[in-house]
């Protein structure tokens, strides 16, 4: 997507090989405009495929996948991150593990809230190593529902998370690609 | 606003006299065409004051506020939740205490991304003591901006949290006004 990249190139700030902080247009400041025409963009990009719901993990999907949801008029699920284990009959759970951060954490989603009709569009505003994404899968096939895709809107292309969602059959629709980072280095694959 | 007090009424579960669970339209899904008329509420409501920023506090705030800032064409902050304090000269830092929860976390905003010629409206879910928004407060006097008002969804007016916002000369507006919980029962105030 040519303006996210632009605002990436422009605006992003690459602290080394690999943190690219986006605090001023996406994660910390947001500009609504930018992210509505974020999801236009995914929502042109998965359109007449059945998606039920757009899904999502707290906190920085939020906003992007908000605004496809929107211009879909499908509904959104937040999938709750929680520090600790807390066993409820209710809740679909997994674990999930950065190696990012080095921390754990609990992603939850409500089994009412989805079921084996579901088609579902999944939306994140990183992809790295695919922690994250993997996890959000897990739940969805706990319900018995199908993945229609993974929208990103950054993807580090030099990082594995791509190809361990490919490897598993999921389509990967990435808005930008950065292929390196370095002290103020951005390089994007197109 | 009716429409939010119609979901509250018919959608909404009061497990106790405390906690009212609105995980299927608000906090866990969410409705995007409900949310995008809560921003366009709010932007009425707050029209021609002169607000320069949204500002919420993630991640149940961040989707009504995301649609408050696309209606008034301003930018969205959001104010990050960490659990420990790792203090950061770039950053406006301080500790909420949440007596609902039990538990502390520390709120940061980016100095840079705020000056003293910012005049905030703080959006929020919830407002039961006031904590998070008085600590959206602190952070935005010590860039010493102003606040505009606190826009909520759902205020618990049967707790102090208005009170404490207005004895400091705040200007508080509440979609839904919760007087009474109980098990099975939610009463309003209009």
């Amino acid at each position: 997507m040519k303006l996210l990249e632009e605002k990436v190139l422009k605006e992003g700030i690459a602290v080394n090989e690999n943190i690219l902080k986006v605090d001023g247009f996406i994660n910390h400041q947001i500009d609504p405009e930018l992210m509505k025409m974020i999801g236009e963009d995914f929502a042109e990009h998965f359109k007449n495929q059945g998606i039920t719901k757009i899904i999502t993990i707290e906190s920085s999907g939020i906003a992007p996948a908000l605004m496809t949801a929107y211009t879909m008029n499908l509904p959104l699920l937040i999938l709750k991150k929680s520090p600790s284990k807390v066993l409820n009959e209710n809740m679909y759970q997994t674990i999930v593990t950065s190696y990012t951060k080095g921390s754990s954490y609990e992603l939850t989603l409500a089994s009412h809230l989805i079921n084996a009709q579901d088609h579902v569009l999944i939306i994140d505003d990183f992809l790295a190593n695919g922690e994250a994404a993997t996890g959000a899968i897990r739940l969805i096939r706990k319900a018995h529902a199908t993945v229609a895709g993974i929208g990103i809107l950054i993807e580090k292309s030099f990082q594995p998370g791509r190809a361990k969602l490919e490897e598993q059959g999921f389509y990967v629709y990435s808005q930008v690609r950065v292929s390196k980072l370095g002290a103020g280095i951005i390089e994007l694959t197109s």
